[in-house]
């Protein structure tokens, strides 16, 4: 429906009291009467093509749920947990080496921390960083004020555009990439947007990184399921921004978890110091479903989050000092029923908001949330779970969010109508952070004279000043009357995002890509796949 | 499900990394082993009891987006309304002559209020009161640091058990009285919970009133539609309570809603004087649609929101100093293309916030929020909406919280299914607001000592002591494994709620009243109908 102020105008009536309720008639909607020259005046308005920004920086405060005592008392805890307990490094010599050298007692795989070494070594990480985009337009700042939104990461399976749930292919994987390049207001393309399981294991990530890389000119996320993909996702890296820039340039962001509790392992140390060596950002993220890796307790699992990351970051700042590294948590907790994990209940909600504060008394940025659920399908409880982790990760101060859209089913499905139903919430996040406008223009003191008591604000000046940026608008609501819902078929929210998801996949448009480097990227990949054979390992 | 957490320790298994995801394998769940003496042992740790709580008090922040400047611009903008702009006052001779002796500046029905007058008026009105249910253990203080929930209130349709869209009826409206009552995350038993259509407009509230006294004994809000049916719930509520104790004391909270902008009318001020009169709480709500009702920015509806609170506020102290009022607001956008009210918007979330932290300098209760939605479904659009509104409205510091549960459709529908699905939330919302337990056994340290790194801590003595306590168990949620959800008939959020839903009114039981106070009450109502004709005005 084409926006018409002059529609509003007649259906405007004054304001009538229904008495006793709130959701009465006065809002039922009225038919439209004529008006001339609307046309010509519609067209005069068409909208302006909004600016691209390519992150959101935060003009509100963040919520914060610790005292400076509680912020203490964790952080005295993560202390004991590192030097008293302890940390294994597994199947890394040169880790255990590296620790040695730093100071640390290390006794077999597990390396004891002194209090305070860990937080000392932190201090070379930057507090913000840039991770550069192909399209410098699109780079991203990472830290501080702001928030970076990326999509979902990691699921096998996918719910199609028929609503059926399979296994992922690589044609899914160009789909998501797709679909965040598309969306407004994702910042990021991401990582694994889904797993492709028709392609090998050892070889998939060639396909993925160039998906990224080709359709879309988002920043994006380096592979770590081997230090040698790691090295190759690095090698493309400098296909596209050249080799010397990629050896001090953040160009990758990648994701580096923790088996907890209290465990790294070598498969993740050895991409982490890959990538680390080269200057590129890792995520150092305790993954933890609370109860089961962690201990039942917002509190006791903060303490372990915080001991497990500091000791990833220390140990990147070892690999090389300066090495931009996220303070990662992904917490969920889980039913103690079933042993399922479980989101959007408020225990997470607390541990990222203390983990954030925790991440910014360190002076690192801080990656946790998204739009999490564990629902099957994407209905009221996938929304409900998704909006009580979305809304305590922007309002937490969550510098990058990972899984900021189509998550389905606890992480083992990417659905394209949550997809775009999450990316249509993350619109919203930035009006929220920009907080209330107290400009002139924003305090309306004109507009509340101009109309005065009884009448409507519907035709006034500034109304019509404003039409264009008024409220954020929705792309998946309907709020159109329940007549018109009626006519239209009973469409639910996520049909109509199926709907949408599909519309924008056929008008999909790939940026430009310089053919050079396309072709360089091309050869590269086909190189690698020929030196050895095929394997799901 | 009984619960088992030798279930979850059969199950458990040393976690392992999955290299690059967050979703994988490592979380299927694995079949059951058997356990000896489970039974036993499941028999022993019978759930105990919850205490029943009959409101939240918060030990978290509340979340500000105003500053002390912005703050004092709203506040400042809000007298200026007040004293050039004025407020009108209409079809009420007596609240003029009110206003005239209070030395306001009345011309015609327009009543210009000094700066500071309404502010100074304001300051005998109680930052807490509390207000009295039949059951003294569900009576709920509201005020300061306190967030009680009530339900829908208004809507004239309601989306049935069988899933379709009819008029509300009188059994409809018992039915959600008996929700509410059953529902421990609910502190009140509300009012117009849905509009019994099928009972004469002239009468209805008799019946109204008589449910929520007979089928809860938690607190409710009374009649506003005509200033006689304010004195009819007063005179049922004195055969409750007694007649002294109603002129001092607050039994009942009632909403007077404002006719935005800056106008009060007859019906709600005739309303309004017979319950401060009563020393009976008040809700003093601007209604507003923004964009039609007041300006299209968050800062304006701000200043006018304050503006007409502070001035029906300010009325009610005229009317009784230290009567309780309540500042209420209710913001919406609309959608400038076709003026629909839309919700779960950022801008209502921010008015929402701002209004928290103004209300809290005039040092009055605060009203607003609860799950409001547009959707016309119980789908992913209403969570979505709902959650978007409830979270800012708890995290906000709102006290009174109207709507918390069943409102679909812009409010022009109560929902069964949404009632239950909102009525879920709800239970999170006491954890997030109770914050991190920061007490030895929250610290959890003995657990990771316990545990140590690459195990887990499923079984462990912390585990187990804190079981029955440990994370919210969501009555909705489905986090079983795909397959079981497949074989147990893929059905959705809505359709779990809704079987939740018919369960709960079947097991319904009344609680006990005084057969005497009964009998007086159902005689009351037949002297009253019988006395004038029926009528739908």
């Amino acid at each position: 429906m084409t926006q018409d102020i002059d529609d509003l105008i007649d259906m405007a009536e004054p304001a009538a009291g229904d008495g006793g309720g709130e959701g009465g008639e006065r809002r039922e909607r009225r038919g439209r009467g004529a008006a001339s020259g609307r046309e010509a005046r519609r067209a005069a308005r068409a909208r302006p093509k909004t600016a691209y920004a390519p992150y959101i920086t935060r003009r509100v405060p963040t919520f914060d749920v610790l005292s400076q005592e509680g912020l203490e008392i964790i952080e005295a805890n993560a202390e004991t947990i590192l030097e008293e307990i302890g940390i294994d490094f597994r199947d890394d010599a040169e880790a255990l080496a590296i620790w040695r050298d730093a100071g640390a007692d290390v006794r077999g795989e597990r390396v004891h921390i002194p209090r305070g070494l860990a937080r000392k070594l932190i201090a070379t990480a930057p507090a913000t960083f840039t991770q550069h985009a192909r399209n410098p337009e699109r780079s991203v700042e990472i830290g501080g004020k702001t928030t970076v939104f990326a999509p979902v990461y990691g699921p096998p399976f996918v719910r199609g555009l028929d609503g059926g749930r399979r296994y992922a292919t690589i044609e899914d994987f160009r789909n998501f990439v797709k679909l965040a390049y598309l969306a407004p207001a994702m910042h990021h393309s991401g990582g694994t947007v889904c797993e492709p399981v028709d392609l090998p294991v050892n070889k998939r990530h060639l396909d993925m990184v160039y998906a990224h890389i080709r359709y879309s000119d988002k920043p994006f996320m380096g592979s770590v399921t081997h230090p040698e993909r790691a090295l190759d996702t690095l090698e493309m890296a400098k296909i596209v921004f050249g080799a010397e820039f990629v050896q001090d340039n953040p160009v990758t962001t990648s994701l580096i978890n923790a088996n907890s509790p209290m465990v790294w392992d070598s498969t993740m140390l050895g991409a982490l110091k890959n990538y680390a060596r080269s200057n590129q950002a890792t995520i150092i993220t305790p993954f933890i479903l609370a109860g089961a890796m962690s201990p039942v307790t917002v509190a006791g699992t903060l303490a372990q989050t915080l001991a497990e990351a500091m000791a990833g970051m220390a140990f990147a700042q070892l690999c090389r000092p300066g090495a931009p590294v996220i303070f990662g948590s992904f917490a969920s907790s889980i039913s103690m029923q079933s042993g399922a994990p479980t989101f959007g209940t408020p225990e997470p909600a607390l541990v990222l908001y203390g983990c954030a504060q925790l991440a910014r008394r360190l002076g690192v940025p801080f990656r946790s949330g998204g739009s999490l659920c564990g629902s099957k399908v994407p209905d009221a409880q996938a929304a409900y779970e998704s909006a009580n982790t979305l809304l305590p990760t922007v309002l937490g101060g969550v510098n990058f969010v990972l899984h900021a859209a189509g998550w389905l089913e606890g992480g083992l499905v990417s659905s394209y109508e949550k997809f775009v139903m999450d990316a249509d919430q993350l619109g919203m996040m930035r009006t929220m952070l920009e907080g209330v406008d107290l400009s002139e223009n924003g305090q309306a003191m004109d507009a509340i004279r101009e109309v005065g008591p009884g009448a409507h604000f519907l035709g006034c000046a500034h109304t019509q000043a404003n039409f264009e940026t008024a409220f954020f608008r929705s792309s998946i609501a309907d709020n159109n009357t329940y007549e018109q819902w009626l006519a239209e078929g009973e469409r639910d929210a996520a049909t109509r995002a199926g709907g949408l998801a599909k519309k924008l996949l056929d008008e999909y448009e790939a940026p430009a890509i310089d053919p050079g480097v396309d072709e360089a990227l091309v050869e590269f990949m086909a190189k690698k796949k020929a030196a050895f054979p095929d394997s799901n390992i």
